[in-house]
């Protein structure tokens, strides 16, 4: 039943290149074939790099050619075309690549005849790939499906093109703005030996130098043990050059002129100059290595102008080897440095907790980007919904289309890049990032089209189907396709493994009679829409109205809903729910089986009682503040300016949006709603669905005004009454949760200079306080930051718009604007009000919902209901049996034609729930119900890149005698195809079919 | 008697590398294998070229390096490195490269596998030397002595690394600010076909571009007819790319984006604009060729972005020829576009004046670098005399120490950059050339004192010599090393080949008796040395003297004078003429044997008779005038402003420098002066030499005071009643004189719009005014800008400083301080009155001996006179009979044991000397009397790099029905040594002797 995985892993078809030599075993490419350099001496690892940023000021598209160098001169074909002649040149010289977004971009351009030359020098540890994303992810927003998703795709790149020379061995973030726990424990279950990255607070660093702990053991995983611990080192000057030995063309430092014929001949001091930044370096340092980052952004556009000075760099710098000198230099990579590291066989102070908020000086933090770019935050996160989605339905149709969709899964992978979805990009590059998740979304469409052209027909699977369309601007209640006509069609895709009860919203023109799969009328309430949705800038639609209706999901499954015209109908019957209630500007209560939400005649929320658990929270207030954005010029610290990296307001205390409000509350039978009208900019609708013991907040802010010539961050701010006593918690890239701490680090004895924003924090999927009784958690719909200003409180930052560029490089305000005037973003909030025993039971699979929502795909099939029914399913199920409520079908995606990768997890923590932290079983059989038997099965690490079996991490000690050794618990291939769950591990399989 | 030439010319010793691969005679670098296009498109010529300033803002090692970027980004080492293997990617492509100074300092960092890369590039055509002079030469203040030597120098070079394939075919002068006929007709003589440049006036461009002139036979010289003739084209854009289309590192037009799955795919658009520039600039053309110079300044850094781009270019224009398009371009060199133009079977307009001076605007000029740093170009003139003595003096010894002086060759080749001795460099750079010269001169005063050990000895030839020193800062009197000496030698070597009558000045301290070589006392006049010259800042000398006698110096050797201490003498007579007759501030008058030279009692020059021929000259006025330099910020040209570049007067009447003068004369047996003080800063000395039949005036300028703000520019003018009727005459590159017109330019329809800019010519060596009886002929000591700006009148501008920059790129004004304060220059002037019929009897040989002057050598050799003449040759002479007067031995170079190359040239223009204007002959065996036997000769190219007889240049037809074929008359091996000389020709032999 097993197999050496290497043997089915398909060529890469999606880049249309097949796999390139057999893999040969080669010896020459692992840290065997490292320089360890010379025990009695100070070791410099001379790392030859580039940071190529996969879109920043100028697209990723720009970046690859060199396009607009008026904005910045970068162009990444020419590196990479300069880098590979000047490594064949001298097989001393090293180079690391990162970022597979740019390299694939020039891999297709190449020759076969450069390909094999860049192979060999892969092959012969040359030229080595590190990290190997799709691109250098961002830490604090990213959500860990994507940044999963984004390795693998590097990874399989790689993989298929450079066999086992090609996998990236380290993590290398040396750019990301603060550095997650999530992404080291998943790093460490990528198979990286450790991780290196360049900023952390300015605090920190100064701290750790003199303690000459920059490098350390980071534990990763509070519920994953030794498997998530990640040897973690911070590098000297983020990433780059020591002072004045920066040779690219674009520096400007002097090169070694060292013929004594010519003028000017320098090389005794540089030379001196060089040791003596080596000293310096080294006393903050634990070992006699130390790493030199030889480059930084887009660098090497030239590479023999680093390399031939620093051919003669180390020639110099080594003869005086000769005159006494203590120092001795060689070309290395960084994972040369780590085993060098790991060869001085010491000990490693560890670290438990993460590198969030960090600081760049003591009035500017990385903390603004956890909200910059609300609206991208959600389409990137919207689109990786489609990309599962596309996945499973390109999987489970068989219709082996991966190659089709790939567009979609590439600028998912861009858009992970640390200055994408971080929102600290220029304007026209976050447009061109929306346009390649939309070009992308394109491409999925086409695969869901034939995914349902074999999934939805009854019988004749050569009948056409109605086309599937999605409705993208549903999130402004906007689907103009379906306006105005007699008959529509809904399927609901439910991509997780689970049974769902999703509410419906679907915007109208008028009312429809919508039938449920099984025929049945479906009792939807027809609602109209608000002002503040019909006034967003940019909303064509003429829908006034939404239905909005519950509908049970199949687990991994579609339910298909026909809409049928009222007006079209022959008995015109209503047959939706005639009442409606409403009350303006009264003290209100919405209610349901368990929840019951009461607001004041002045639109406060005052109480919300879990009527199951029989208490109540009381909310001292609730709504919308901003923060004024500090109007700094940069010049120092103290006027450090709010931007799209940094947040930092003008005074401590946010105000209110407005000093009254109006409330509207509609009680109808699916949904009651509190319209609460803040301004003309700020309105959030409190919902309360029936049978929900979740209460949605859906909020409009924008466009944020700044006539006042004052920028304006705003928060939507939770008071309660609940004693959190100064601690809160906070996701890590939708996964696991940490305890904050006001004003507090564990790390080092903080001192506080931003009260506001040095304790923001990144929320991916969730925020919450809680006391004994009561916990108070606040789901979000896509990243923001969020803090607890106060005991009791919750705020979570949901748009800005400053008008300073904060002078961390993208040279703009974080000043979104469409259709003339600010940025209209709309979002939802999703309270749970619970016991803290309880709470983990509704917040994981309510925010597994959330990012994993069913997709609404219409069609206008023009045939009758009773014509629709006959010929088509209208609700399907992969799964014959229900499967353990607390394992995700993280991945299902087709390989080839019999071959799947298959990632399952447990996605709660350890003792967090009574139940569900428990261990879990899960046959993978019972996915492959529709598909096949399952014929051959192994287990690879996370990334997908390698078997698990032959994955054997360096061994690291900590000064705590613990050892990072591998419990080797992991079976490479699997005795049945019943797989083992402890809380939040990811499995992740490659399978084959009969 | 002869051999062919490529048998004994030696390996280029002087760079330590010897000689490539043999030389293979070649078929593939040569015009055959040229693209000449499609007869029926227009064919673009893609030339892709770097621009190398040998020196400007930075210094050549700076360029070369990538040293300083800060002031400039320009590394020539790694254009170099990149364009190799660019070239040798794609056999397609082309690359051109002039400058030796920069390729040679590359050339010695290769290893020989590079080197042979290179040279099957260079064979196979797809590298091609174009020009290939040491630097790119200024043509307006450079000598023709070192114009031909750097030439030379670069030739040399490549014959002996490259072979035939090697040698450049034509000039590209793409840069130097106006072009000399004496260039042009140089360059025919080194077997040009062509010459391309990039600058010449406004008005003049618009013309030629209306009337499609742009190329044209240029008849190069008055007194040589058709082997003067040049094929000379102007290109479109000085030497850029069509706009938009500049694909360098250092440019920011976009790249073409070919991949239809990247964003922004720009063929269509990119193709288009190609098309439409190619069809604007061949509006200008005469043919279906046109030229497209892909490149500019230091570009091709990275040469991968501009050939990966251009590839592409080419690919997608000439694709589009199946739509119809008329364009067809492909990779050429400009040799190649010459040929093609060659084929083109049309005849061509012709040019007989120059382009001198050339506007940019309608009022800026490229005039003010005529004068731009007086001090460097005397530097450079006085360097070249010394480089000159020393390859004699290695010659006559015989000591084969060519490499030894090298550095001088090298520095001189550099010296003649245009950005060089033109002074329009940044002030270190031209500290940096300066530096180099006396680099140079050390190096040549050690081969000096080598020559001289084997000459000055009378009998013993391991004899030690004293060590022979210069002194350097003749040019202020001081002479640091013998001061306060009991005795020293001077030695005073006569580069040219007739016996002279020298004017010797040595500084002292104090009273010498001179023993002239026969041992007779020489007559000397004591003098003081003015105040003027002592309060010369940087001036430590204690000497307040002057020794001023008259030497009697051999043809081609030197005489030594023995100088003791009259108080060391033991009878310590006053031997000197005690005379001392002053007056001040009186009418006075000074005169000898052939002038008289009268001065009223304010200073004021009123008559120079000329009693031989018995007329007078009056002066209406004499003296120093200041242009107020043009204060503009650049902006528009009316607001361009006086600089390195461009000398611009805010008003058209210069000022007298001073209201009232003083006036001191002094009556001497040697000379006669008259010292006339201006004020603090200006005054002249005019000197009457017994027997002269010249006047010196020498000259002291600054600093010149810019307390007032205003820049100022410094002239000499001489305003007599000569009947000059708006003619004057200058020369060109100190050889044939050109006919000057007040505000009219010969080739077109001039307008005026600078009054005096615009009637400024470079004056290397001399400028005259005449009527029918009298011609006023000023020579100068080094290249100043002159004028005649009224009838009568000459005038020439010694000194300037600027305190604005002018805006062509050098980015400072000219403002030379020393010492803390403006920049003192001395100089001299010569004076010629006489008829127009007897002028150039003198103007001729004084101009010889003005730049081919005795070189001084002092040393100390502590021992008494008749010691000394016992022991050591005090007169020597290498010839034997007297040479004709009319020529001159240009150059006597050792190229190895035996073999020499000679130039002489007649150095008169036709018809301007009754005598001397005719045919001369010379027997070469006379010139090696001392060494030997002449047994091989061959007559080469001027360059010095090709046997004559190989000589085949392109033959051109001009609209009036003549034809550049060359009346090939040559003979490429002597019958005989007898050498035969037109007015102005030149010949240069390579000469081996037994």
């Amino acid at each position: 039943m097993s197999i050496a995985v290497h043997t089915v892993i398909a060529c890469f078809t999606i880049i249309s290149i097949c796999c390139g030599a057999p893999l040969k075993p080669s010896n020459t490419c692992g840290y065997d074939v490292c320089n360890l350099g010379k025990p009695d001496k100070l070791n410099v690892h001379i790392v030859p790099h580039t940071h190529d940023d996969v879109g920043w000021l100028k697209t990723v598209d720009q970046y690859y050619y060199g396009a607009r160098n008026d904005i910045q001169h970068a162009a990444v074909q020419y590196i990479l075309d300069s880098v590979i002649p000047s490594l064949v040149e001298n097989s001393d010289r090293r180079f690391i690549y990162v970022e597979i977004a740019f390299f694939w971009r020039w891999w297709l351009q190449q020759t076969e005849e450069m390909r094999n030359t860049v192979r060999q020098l892969v092959n012969e540890g040359r030229l080595e790939f590190i990290s190997g994303g799709w691109s250098m992810n961002d830490e604090g927003v990213t959500h860990y499906n994507s940044i999963i998703d984004q390795h693998s795709l590097g990874a399989e790149f790689l993989r298929d093109q450079f066999g086992q020379c090609g996998r990236p061995k380290l993590g290398w973030q040396i750019d990301p703005f603060g550095h997650s726990k999530q992404v080291a424990s998943l790093f460490a279950h990528m198979g990286f030996d450790g991780l290196f990255f360049g900023r952390v607070d300015v605090q920190d660093y100064t701290e750790r130098f003199k303690a000459k702990t920059m490098e350390m053991i980071w534990k990763g995983s509070a519920n994953l043990g030794e498997d998530s611990w990640l040897f973690s080192g911070i590098l000297p000057r983020v990433y780059e050059a020591p002072p004045s030995f920066c040779f690219d063309v674009h520096c400007q430092n002097e090169p070694i002129k060292d013929d004594p014929q010519l003028h000017d001949y320098n090389v005794p001091e540089r030379v001196q100059a060089f040791i003596d930044a080596a000293h310096s370096q080294a006393t903050g340092y634990a070992t006699n290595h130390i790493i030199n980052t030889m480059g930084s952004d887009f660098q090497y556009e030239n590479a023999d102008e680093w390399y031939k000075n620093l051919d003669k760099l180390i020639k110099y710098v080594n003869a005086q080897q000769g005159n006494g000198s203590d120092v001795n230099i060689f070309y290395s990579t960084p994972s040369c440095y780590l085993y060098a590291l790991n060869k001085a066989n010491r000990t490693w102070t560890t670290k438990s907790d993460d590198f969030f908020p960090i600081s760049f000086n003591h009035h500017g933090l990385w903390n603004g980007y956890f909200t910059s770019r609300p609206a991208l935050k959600r389409y990137e996160r919207y689109s990786n919904n489609i990309l599962q989605v596309t996945k499973q339905l390109n999987a489970l149709s068989n219709v082996t289309l991966r190659h089709a969709f790939f567009p979609l899964s590439e600028a998912m992978g861009i858009a992970q890049h640390h200055d994408a979805v971080s929102g600290t990009e220029k304007q026209h590059v976050a447009d061109d990032y929306a346009q390649r998740l939309a070009q992308g979304i394109d491409s999925a469409t086409y695969v869901i089209n034939e995914a349902y052209r074999k999934l939805l027909p009854k019988y004749n699977h050569s009948l056409t189907i109605p086309a599937q369309f999605l409705c993208q601007f549903s999130n402004i209640s906007e689907c103009l396709p379906i306006e105005r006509q007699a008959s529509f069609t809904l399927t609901l895709w439910n991509p997780t493994i689970h049974p769902v009860q999703h509410i419906v919203r679907v915007p109208v023109t008028q009312k429809y009679l919508i039938r449920s799969p099984t025929g049945s009328t479906v009792a939807a309430d027809f609602m109209s829409i608000s002002d503040q949705v019909k006034k967003i800038p940019g909303r064509t639609s003429s829908a006034q109205y939404e239905l909005v209706f519950q509908a049970p999901l199949p687990a991994l499954g579609f339910s298909t809903y026909y809409f049928e015209s009222k007006s079209s109908l022959a008995d015109n019957k209503r047959t939706e729910k005639s009442k409606l209630d409403q009350a303006h500007n009264e003290a209100c209560v919405l209610q349901n089986q368990y929840l019951r939400v009461e607001f004041d005649q002045q639109g406060n929320l005052k109480n919300i009682t879990n009527q199951e658990r029989n208490f109540t929270v009381q909310f001292s207030s609730q709504g919308f503040y901003w923060y004024t954005s500090f109007p700094g010029n940069n010049s120092r610290p103290e006027f450090q300016a709010s931007g799209a990296y940094a947040f930092r307001p003008l005074t401590p205390n946010p105000l209110p949006v407005s000093s009254s409000r109006n409330i509207t509350c509609t009680y109808m039978d699916q949904v009651q709603t509190a319209l609460i009208v803040y301004n003309q900019w700020c309105s959030q609708e409190v919902r309360l669905y029936d049978q929900a013991n979740t209460v949605e907040i859906e909020w409009i802010v924008g466009p944020i005004p700044i006539e006042d010539g004052l920028g304006k961050e705003i928060i939507i701010r939770y008071d309660t009454d609940i004693r959190s006593n100064q601690y809160f918690y906070t996701d890590a890239n939708g996964r696991e949760v940490l305890e904050r701490k006001r004003d507090y680090r564990p790390s080092w004895n903080y001192t506080v200079y931003e009260s506001v924003g040095g304790n923001y924090y990144p929320v991916a999927s969730r925020i919450w306080i809680k006391d004994n009784q009561t916990q108070m958690t606040v789901l979000t719909d896509r990243s923001e930051g969020g803090s607890s200003m106060h005991d009791g409180s919750i705020e979570l930052m949901v748009h800005r718009r400053t008008l300073h560029d904060d002078s961390q490089g993208v040279g703009e305000p974080m000043n979104e604007t469409a259709y003339g005037t600010g940025l209209v973003v709309r979002g939802r909030h999703v309270l749970i009000l619970e016991t803290p025993q309880l709470s983990a039971s509704h917040h994981r699979p309510t925010a597994q919902q959330l990012f994993m929502s069913p997709l609404y795909t219409y069609a206008l099939p023009g045939i009758s209901y009773t014509d629709y029914s006959n010929n088509y399913r209208q609700t399907w199920s992969s799964l014959n049996e229900s499967l353990p409520y607390n394992v995700h079908l993280l991945t299902f995606d087709q390989l080839a034609a019999n071959v799947f990768l298959i990632r399952v997890e447990h996605y709660f923590e350890l003792n967090e729930d009574a139940t569900y932290s428990k261990s879990a079983q899960i046959d993978l059989d019972s996915l492959f119900n529709t598909l096949g038997k399952i014929k051959d099965l192994v287990e690879l690490t996370l990334a997908g890149n390698m078997p698990l079996s032959e994955m054997k991490r360096l061994v690291w000690q900590t000064n705590d005698h613990q050892s990072s050794n591998l419990k080797l618990t992991k079976s490479n291939t699997l005795k049945s195809t019943i797989v083992s769950l402890n809380p939040m591990e990811i499995k992740t399989f490659q399978i084959t079919i009969e």
